[in-house]
Formats: structure tokens, sequence, C-alpha cells
């Protein structure tokens, strides 16, 4: 494998928080962490081709911008690994359809067609020297994707653990909603990552995983690689989450975003706006963390973005079980926008923008 | 039947809200609408001793403390009827036995261990006269206790409605969690009361439910009692009501209480102090409706009311399938408590108590 693989490895790898996505060790598939099937059960499903990738980005079997978009790059590879017998026409062309076939899989998603484009672009290049070239290219490219959110997971990191407050004699205390950890990135995830940097230097630390309904990602996901990574995280229903502040628990809330608008106005998971209220209420500071990719500079505010509404089965029936009737109606927006007035701070891999935000913003992406 | 109860039929009763108890048309038992199943089946239990009910109280089949006395009012009535053919002696025993059973049914409901013991005084005073004298008195004291709690509940409705604003040219939208409907009482229910009477004035109203978590009382019974009754309604999950408050969508919030403290701070379930500091900030006003029993004046304030905690499970595996690993702590407070100064009116049968709710509450019930 190349070099700069091997140090990124030395150098970014905690053992502590898991994987999402990895290339099978004898090359013959993708695999993914069902995420559909945790907590109950820790199943890796190995995709054999691109139409099975883009089937579990479809299922949600692996979520989050940054994972799906390795997941795709690696899928993408191995159709061309796999057609390096075929004549470089023959290879060009299953190279284009698969390609195709992931992006769409999840046409929101911004981070998956540009990962899909960017192994594509370097296969199509190194066809010229052969199918072989073609292989190992693609394949570089799909890993230095993913070493490249690895990287900059760890420097959302690092960042935002300068926000972190001095020691006490007393557990740091840590709120979040939905997952923005190591399974919805190639590395250590964004909102989680400076918990697993403080964790891994000794620093005592306690989590409030909100269940984050409806699909209760911050229960089955935020709490189940958390726990596995020896962090203490206790859960609470989303209704919970006022209380706890009112009791003194809380010392920071840190969620992370979906979209960051011009000036500062952040989406994220429905109900990240309702913490930033609470959190405003009780003095609690709100940080939001995210990769660069997330700032939209094209969008100007918050009322710009569009929110996408999910189906009401997921409130629903969301169990298996019906839990409202089925003749009443449902509202459930996917996410909220929390207005950049009541964010603290917003941290990704270029650093931290502290209010004014729309000022801090246009300095570093502007 | 007496002639009290068939009048306070005529007057109380709206044919819009559903019964969550009631005594067999044939005498044979007590019916209650099975609140487990709902909204998926509609399943009336029909219980033949006070054992049965005791169990459908355990099981929550029951639920929401006027509804409990009522059912166990009647299943003391119903235990006296069974026994008119024994002696005096004995059939006193039977009575004794059985008020035990139903006082633990739920140790901590008050009106329950009150329901129970109003009954079996009278049915022990009538005695004297005679078995069928005592069985007759039973049930007439059984229907009484739910005949007030109609009027109770009427009355909290027409304080209520004063608060409601002025009818514009749309529907009045009002905003919800749990259930303190018709489902909870013997009657109209509480904060939904006068959302009840404003309906069967004709005033078009639109209702956002909480479902609220972990039991979903909110999707579950708040959804099916008002959609029954042609109430439009709509489910959000709970952490959903901060953006539907900032889309301007909602006129008032009105929810029920668990223990009203002297100063007024309120306990409620678990959310409504989100619910408060979330109007609060949006600046809707944040009503509280409960019968004057819930008005405790031993209890000086919120801080001295006792929070039941809930197991785990009820948010882990709450719709039968793992949504938390095993291994990670879950803390699930049944109830919050929202402070008096975020609380905009208190209604009771009595009146409507506005702040400074300490001395309100001080002359209506000190």
């Amino acid at each position: 494998m190349s070099g700069h693989e091997h140090e990124a490895e030395t150098v970014l790898w905690t053992p502590e928080h898991p994987e999402a996505v990895r290339w099978a060790p004898d090359g013959s598939g993708v695999d993914l962490l069902d995420q559909t099937q945790l907590p109950e059960l820790t199943i890796w499903r190995r995709c054999r081709s691109a139409d099975e990738v883009a089937d579990a980005i479809r299922r949600l079997q692996v979520r989050g911008a940054p994972a799906i978009g390795i997941a795709a790059a690696y899928a993408l590879a191995l159709e061309v690994a796999q057609a390096t017998s075929l004549p470089p026409a023959a290879l060009l062309q299953a190279l284009r359809a698969a390609a195709g076939v992931l992006r769409q899989a999840r046409p929101t998603a911004v981070n998956l067609a540009w990962a899909v484009d960017r192994v594509a672009a370097v296969a199509e290049t190194a066809l010229a020297q052969g199918t072989e070239a073609a292989a190992w290219r693609a394949w570089d490219e799909a890993d230095r994707i993913h070493e490249e959110d690895r990287a900059m997971c760890r420097r959302i990191g690092e960042h935002a653990l300068t926000l972190f407050p001095e020691p006490e004699d007393r557990p740091l205390r840590i709120m979040t909603i939905c997952n923005a950890g190591a399974l919805a990135t190639g590395g250590m995830g964004t909102a989680l990552a400076p918990v697993y940097l403080a964790h891994g230097a000794g620093r005592a630390l306690r989590v409030w995983a909100l269940e984050t309904r409806p699909l209760l990602q911050g229960s089955r996901l935020t709490a189940w690689e958390l726990s596995r990574a020896g962090v203490p995280v206790t859960v609470i229903a989303d209704s919970v989450a006022a209380d706890v502040m009112a009791r003194g628990e809380v010392d920071l809330v840190i969620t992370g975003a979906d979209r960051i608008a011009a000036n500062g106005d952040a989406a994220n998971k429905v109900g990240s706006y309702a913490l930033a209220v609470l959190a405003r209420y009780h003095g609690i500071p709100f940080y939001v963390a995210a990769p660069s990719s997330t700032v939209d500079m094209a969008t100007p505010d918050g009322a710009s973005i569009p929110i996408e509404e999910r189906g009401a089965d997921e409130v629903r029936r969301g169990f298996g079980r019906l839990t409202s009737p089925e003749e009443v109606p449902v509202w459930a927006p996917a996410f909220d926008v929390v207005p950049g007035r009541l964010i603290s701070a917003i941290v990704t891999d270029r650093g931290v923008i502290r209010p004014p935000l729309g000022r801090g913003i246009a300095e570093v992406y502007g």
C-alpha cells in the first residue's frame, strides 16, 4: 500500500472508536458495519459490487455523509478491480455504469457524488497505462479519501478540544444529539472527535446521548460507539434534556451539522434547535462541529436551507408497531435550523469560528 | 338509577369524547378500555372482580389518577354486589379484602385510595340495613365519584376556555404533551377539556400532540381520542415542538399536572419543563390544567416533589426491540417540574389562578 497511508494509520488511528467502512482485507469487497442492526446485532456486510454498496446506502446500513462517500469510493474501486481482465473500453463502460448507480443511491448527499467523481476521474486517466494501473489508482484514490476524512475528523477534534473547559475535580459533562461520531465518518467523527481525543488523553468525561427520535441514532449508534470505546455515556429521551440541564449536569452541548449557511445558521438533526434554546436558557455553551464541506457560502441563511420531510411512518410505526392512529397526520421534518445567534462557536477542520459567525465564516470561507 | 345521575348525564355528557371506564350495562362487571392496546386495537376489558381491576390498573390498561379512582370504586361496588347472599360479616370481610387489593394496585396514586375508602365507608355503614342496601349504596357512591369527576372536568374546561384568545380567521393552534384527556379521567379530561368544549361549540381548532416518549401517551392516546372526536390533531416527535413554535404555528400550550406545589411549581410528564422554556422563549402562553386535588399545600415548591424514575427498559426496549445497548445506563424520570415562573396560569375546577401563583393558590386553597 502507499506510504502515506501507513503513516496516516500510525498518526490518525485510535483503536477506541469503531469503523463504519473498510476495504475487505482480502480485497474481495467493501465491508460495512450494518448500522440498521445496531445495537442488537454487530453485523458486517461484505458488499462485492457497486450495486450491493448502493443498496446498503439506500437501506441506511451505512449513513453519515463522509461514511457514505468513502463506501461509494471503495465500491467504485472494487468494480474497476473486478474488470481488469476486460478490454479498456469495456472497463470504462463498467466504471461509468457503476458510478451512475452509486451517485443515485442517495442523490442529496453531496459527498457521495464528490467521492464517486474523484475516483472515476483518476481511474479514467490511469486507464491509458492499462487496466491494472486503473485499478490500483482507483483503490489508492478511495483510500486517500478515507484517509483525508480520518485526518479531517482529527483536526475537528483538536480544534474543538480547545473549547473544552479546564479539567475540574469531576468529569466533564457533554450533551449531544443524533450520531456525529465514528459511525458517520471515516474517522473519529465530528462532534464526537474531541470526546475521543479527550478520553484518549485520560480526561474524565461523561456524555448524555439524546435518544433522537424518530430513528434513534443517539441511543442506537452514539451510545454503542461511545460505550464500546469506554466513554461513560447515559441515554435519555429527547424530552429529558432540559431537566438534565436544570439539574446543572451539563457543561457543554456539541452537535454535528448537515449544512452551515454563510451567516452561521446551521441545519442539523431535528431537536438541535430545541437543544440550542434550552442551552441558552441554562447558560450552557452550544457548539457545532462539522467538516469544512458543510459550510455552504451559496446559502445566505437558515431560511434558505431546504428541510427534508420524512415519512410519517418513521414516527407512526418506527418500531414495527402502530404507535399513532393511521388516520392522524404526523409532521416529521428530518432537520431543523439552529440560528447562529444561539451557537457559541462553529468548529471545522480549519479551526474555531466564534461570533459574530457571519464575519468569521466570511474570513475563512469567503 | 339515582336521579342525580341521569341529570348529570344530560348536562355533562358530550358524545365526542371516549370513556375510559364504565359500569357494564348488565351489572356483571367493570368495563375498561384497554389503553395499552390503543391505537392498534380498541378492546374493552370486562373485569368481573376487584382482582381483575387491580390487575388492569397494574398493567396500565387504565391510567390517569381520576380514571383509576373510578375504576377502583366500581370494582369495590362489584365485589359487594357479588356478596349480597353472604352473611353481613362475610360480606364485610370480602369488602375489606377487595379494598386492600385495590389500594395496593398503584400505591402512589392518591385518588385510588381516596376513592376506595369512600366506597368502603359508605358500604360498611349501609350494611346495618342489609347486604342489598350495602350493594346499592356502594354502587351509588362509585357512580357519584364518576359523576363528580365528569363535572370537575367540565368546570376545568369552562375555566380554561376563558384563557383561549378570541377567534380569528384561522384555527386556534394548541400544543399539548402526554394525555390529559378523556382517557385519563371519568369525563372530558383536564387539559383537553377546553378543547372538547371549544370544538363542541363549533370553534376551529388544531392540536399539536407531542408523541411523549417513552410510553407515547401523546401519539397513542391523545391523537386517538381527539381524532375520534373530530378534532384536527397532528402528531410530532417531542423534539419537533420547538421548530413548530419557531414557525409561528402555536397559539398556546396546555398540559395537565400530577402535583402542584404551594408556590405554583407543577410536576407533570417529563418534557413539560422543556415545553415551558420553549414556550417562554417564543412568547407563547403556557397553561396547566388539573383537578383541585392536584394542589398540594403540604409541598412548598417543586424541589420538594418526589420524582418517580421509570425503568430503563421503557426507553431501551419500549417497542419490543433493543434500541439502546444493554450495558449503557438510561436515565428515565417519569416527570419533571415546571417552575411557576414559566406558567402563565393554572386552571382547576375552582377557577383560573394567574401569577403571582403562590398568592393565588394561597387564596383559593390556603
